[in-house]
């Protein structure tokens, strides 16, 4: 159990009226207890109240002590997996983490009636924003290996590869840079790259495409995402004008991090560039998001976003253009605010690069 | 929407006393409607009433149609994502998906507290272990491409290989065959084989080690799962002992599938074979998982399954043994029930091998 975060988010339940809670996810419950836990269709639930009394209920098969510190109170397959928690919980209100299953909450809620569960999940994701000196270790490490691994990817781009061959490389230097899985990675040559979800298939490498390598993994569980823009053998002067346009817009939104400047702000100052740039339209996303034990998780950076910087978040500069059937072009960084700015976790460079 | 399929499900809402339910698994939405979504943190729902009628609910960006027969009703980012289900559903009580995400329940409840929501998968669940001809063709060719993946596989073996190594193959080689995405595959030496969940790390083959392949990947939506066990280079009495025992657990409990059959009983007979080996406490999970658009969905094929063999239904027969710091073993197939049987869908040979 961390303590110091535990009671971080007990302050902030009361804070938010919420005597108690319940912390299903995987990332919240690793962020709180130091235990990765996958439950799959099975259950895990870390029951916090206010005062700072932590219960753990799940599966034996997860295999987690009980301590006095954490108890464990475990059920087997088979068991009614909330009866446990149904004996525990208080009358009134019960804050729910976001993404637990309804057939767990429906369980509990036909146990117990005097239960009203109301949203839960603002206290942990309230606090994980900011990342303490661990968390920005790790995310720094993660990065690190990021810009290796970018190299690498880099090195392999040759004549007639195919997009998923690229995705697969990538994948293996994560994992002789110690990633905890492999994943889907978004390696997009020409007009595939026109399409910001696009991930990489089994087209070939052609003279003039573009290549988008968007690429991001967790590493002892905190995640690294990067992407570069590049052009094989020859670029045109239309691709080099959305190349320098939304190189501009990534370094201009970077150079404005700052504690107290608006998210939303952010997301203006790399929108205002491309549209005056004449490319408004084209730049169909958010600027970024928070990043973390999940890949995306809050502060969101949009034009919708209420947070401010503060020192300790980690979110994502990534403006791009998509221009449909043509080519598209997005340069992504991970940041970290800093007291008087941001630290640029990803130091792979960012100028306009044409592999021979 | 498939309208075969909605038929059979609205007769199981009466069975069960709904006369309202909401579909929100990926795999169930796109089970009934044809429509592959997966919603991320979003929202889908589709909302199915006891008469046949069908409304989807869902956020816009998933660019849906909305025709007479299956109205799209779709909200923004921003809006309250349960804003219009909560508009349409009737009061009463409300069948409710089982991984739906308490955030959108807990919204909807908040509307209207005259819906009681009750567990509600149990309809389209039901109907989805019985796979219609077209299901069972698309399993069929699934498991054709994974005989060649693992042919490929076994090619690759070599000296010196590491896991990921081959497991990053089978994933190319899947790709190369139509795969929807790339997956964790399974590659186990040696002393990893006696985990049964152990995933491809960066271990070195050595003559000697056992080697398990339990591959597995979607292919136009429906999964393929096998596992085959061979030796490098040498095999020892006790392997060559273990092998064979597991090898005629699954044959025996394949050779007994037909319709009218308990799955419980196949795990018995399974497990029998094993336990009179000497080997009953190092086989140490189920026989088995049904397997469709999910590689694990219903039925259960374990001692507590209610589950009897019938037509169409599909799952697989893995009988395991794992000796601790030694090597494991496991075998496995995906078998498709037929009128008086069932057809193995997987060819790949079970003949003891040792690899060259």
């Amino acid at each position: 159990m961390n303590y110091q975060r535990l009671q971080r988010v007990a302050a902030q339940m009361k804070r938010a009226g919420l005597e108690q809670i319940l912390v299903t996810a995987t990332t919240s419950v690793y962020y709180l207890t130091g235990y990765w836990v996958e439950p799959h269709e099975r259950m895990i639930a870390l029951w916090l109240t206010a005062d700072g009394k932590a219960v753990l209920f799940g599966n034996e098969i997860f295999g987690l002590p009980s301590t006095p510190e954490l108890p464990f109170v475990a059920h087997r397959d088979g068991d009614d997996p909330v009866a446990g928690l149904a004996a525990a919980v208080k009358p009134g209100r019960l804050g729910i983490d976001k993404f637990w299953y309804s057939k767990f909450l429906i369980g509990l809620m036909e146990h117990r009636p005097d239960v009203t569960p109301v949203h839960g999940s603002v206290p942990v994701d309230e606090n994980r924003k900011y990342k303490d000196a661990a968390e920005a270790a790790a995310m720094r490490h993660a990065s690190a290996m990021n810009d290796q691994v970018m190299a690498a990817a880099m090195a392999a781009v040759r004549e007639g590869v195919r997009e998923n061959e690229l995705a697969a490389l990538v994948n293996r230097e994560y994992l002789a840079r110690g990633a905890d899985c492999e994943g889907t990675q978004l390696v997009c040559f020409g007009p595939n790259g026109a399409d910001p979800h696009h991930s990489g298939d089994a087209t070939v490498l052609k003279p003039g495409d573009s290549i988008i390598f968007d690429i991001f993994t967790p590493i002892s569980r905190y995640w690294c995402d990067m992407t570069r823009t590049v052009f094989y053998k020859t670029v045109s002067e239309k691709q080099r004008r959305v190349y320098e346009l939304v190189r501009r817009a990534n370094e201009a939104a970077e150079a404005a991090v700052r504690p107290g400047v608006p998210l939303a702000e952010l997301d203006a100052i790399a929108r205002n560039i491309i549209t005056e740039g004449g490319c408004g339209p084209y730049f169909t996303h958010r600027l970024g998001h928070g990043c973390g034990i999940d890949c995306h998780e809050p502060p969101d950076v949009s034009g919708a976003s209420d947070a401010v910087c503060a020192p300790g978040m980690v979110f994502s500069i990534e403006p791009g253009i998509y221009l449909p059937g043509e080519f598209g072009v997005r340069i992504e960084d991970l940041v970290l605010v800093t007291e008087d700015g941001c630290e640029v976790l990803n130091k792979y460079p960012k100028e306009l690069q044409i592999i021979p």
